[in-house]
């Protein structure tokens, strides 16, 4: 059956050029994808070669990287963003993709598109690379969606990480742990040591205790459920390590004259290949989970091809029923977590 | 003037053969510093060559890593490391030296040797390498020492860092950025907004804003300020992301074939140059901050080069008077800091 994907066409560094064209590459790659593209009539226009399976719908205003996110998604209503995000609430697009803001697509997609019954807090959700572990990816998060974390909220973090990770990565019975500040069940703050009491005997998912930051990219678990504070910071501090471990080691060949001119161009496969591995970027962008359907930012700086690689990952979630089949389980366990929720407050405060 | 450091000489993985060993070149390299060894005599006396400025008391328990920190501080009275905390409490020793059981040194050190008056929070610091920056180290705390913080706690370990970056590092007037997880100032949670306020007009060291984790090994501050979870993961991420890499980067070399070996071999120079400049654990420890003496944890696995240097860095510590000059402008700043923490509580809650 045909998708329809509702596309911010001017949010990122290079839009509307760059999601055009990663538009028009999966049209051709997906045949039973359907675009709308929502942008300025005069930009998006005259860029599209082919309007197959294209819907252009105008907009008149644009969400700026630099805007306070819940202001412009209430106050721009005809952005291509804003308007986006309706066309979902209103059954019009299956799902919803942006480059642009983060906080602006957050507050659309909680606002707008809607929480899922029985989610607290949509969290953002990225698959990281894993070095020595059965898959090759993990699911990481949240990512930055939720500055102040409760226990309870955590604790649906990993059920949530785990449909991401059976529907979409085809991780089957998904692992899970916290990142916590310490291996131990008894380490960290309030909020860690109440969230794992509440992980430790869930049957909702296969929780395998804590992890330390360190051990982030080790392949110890298919699910790393982290507060939006730390998760950020822990996510951040592997991104900027890796950029500038590569830049030191470019200053060091190029310090090595000729000697580290030839061995760098003799090991210039050798560097690709692990900043590819790095670059989880390309295989797609950061979604949004929790919410009533697929919501997905792509890097500010995507190109083209990035950006056609995530109406991939937007494709696999709706031909895997992702959000329904979250929505079920949800509802199907309403009275446990809720049962559960109380049980601990009881627990932690008697 | 002479000083003395008290040696725990059972605590860390190669103890107390490499500890014994890094003393002794130490010994060697400073001759003003006296040693006051703690541990086992029938494990310590046979390693030691030559006894001069080295004394062993001798204790008959040892805290291992395994144990939990406040209870093995308080049952273990007659270890290694309560034994060698009680000598700085008395006055017999300047300061105290660790590779042991962080959670117990800790405990010993804020239970045994003593806050600092006005300080709230003792905090874990340690210098890292700076990329691009003004100076090639910073300060970043607390890694960990406390789970949760308040922002007052956030505020003090601004003071904390800015003096020990400029009588360990040697650098005037420190810069200081606190780890958020966005660059503007309403950025973060209540604790981490509020802590920007009390930081942003204070005249008590220089503040520039808030940092993100992607930022923090470029340079942009003297002083990174964090909360102990985050700063713990933020750590903890950076260093698990640098071994992975050079662990992938070698996986690719290997995977190269003959012409992997000889860009390897070319190369090894400069990967040595990169692993070296990420090797922080090589110049020292990390310094409990906001106690009446300098105590400093090293790395569990550092063997006798590392231990020695860290006593280069306790003598620093000493000679430039840190502990004495922390003390005198808390106490100088006392009214300043109370009337800081009331007026904010004021404007947070009003």
């Amino acid at each position: 059956m045909t998708k329809k994907i509702a596309i911010d066409a001017m949010g990122g560094d290079y839009a509307p050029l760059e999601i055009v064209k990663g538009v028009e590459l999966a049209r051709d790659r997906y045949p039973e994808l359907e675009f709308l593209l929502f942008g300025t009539e005069s930009a998006v226009k005259p860029l599209v070669q082919n309007w197959e399976r294209l819907t252009l719908i105008p907009t008149t205003e644009v969400i700026e990287m630099g805007d306070e996110p819940v202001k412009a998604m209430r106050r721009k209503k005809d952005s291509s963003m804003v308007q986006a995000a309706l066309a979902v609430k209103d059954g019009r697009a299956d799902a919803l993709f942006s480059a642009g803001n983060t906080g602006a697509l957050l507050s659309s997609a909680i606002f707008l598109v809607g929480r899922i019954k029985g989610v607290d807090r949509p969290a953002l959700a990225t698959a990281l690379p894993s070095f020595g572990g059965a898959h090759d990816q993990f699911v990481f998060m949240d990512l930055g969606a939720n500055a102040e974390s409760k226990p309870a909220h955590l604790y649906q973090y990993g059920i949530l990480g785990s449909f991401y990770a059976s529907h979409v990565l085809g991780i089957a019975d998904p692992t899970v742990r916290l990142l916590n500040n310490g291996a131990e069940e008894d380490k960290g703050d309030e909020v860690h040591k109440t969230a794992h009491l509440l992980m430790k005997d869930t049957t909702a998912f296969n929780f395998l205790g804590n992890i330390e930051a360190r051990e982030l990219l080790a392949g110890t678990a298919d699910v790393v459920v982290a507060d939006g504070f730390s998760g950020n910071a822990a996510l951040k501090a592997t991104e900027g390590t890796a950029l500038m471990m590569l830049k030191q080691l470019k200053a060091a060949i190029m310090a090595a004259g000729v000697r580290g001119k030839l061995g760098g161009a003799l090991l210039k496969p050798a560097f690709k290949t692990v900043q590819k591995q790095l670059d989880y970027n390309e295989a797609g962008g950061a979604v949004i989970l929790g919410v009533k359907a697929p919501v997905v930012k792509t890097h500010g700086s995507a190109k083209a091809p990035a950006v056609a690689n995530t109406m991939g990952q937007i494709k696999t979630m709706l031909d895997h029923q992702l959000v329904p089949d979250i929505e079920t389980f949800i509802a199907a366990h309403k009275d446990e977590l809720q049962a559960g929720k109380e049980a601990l407050s009881t627990q932690v405060n008697g």
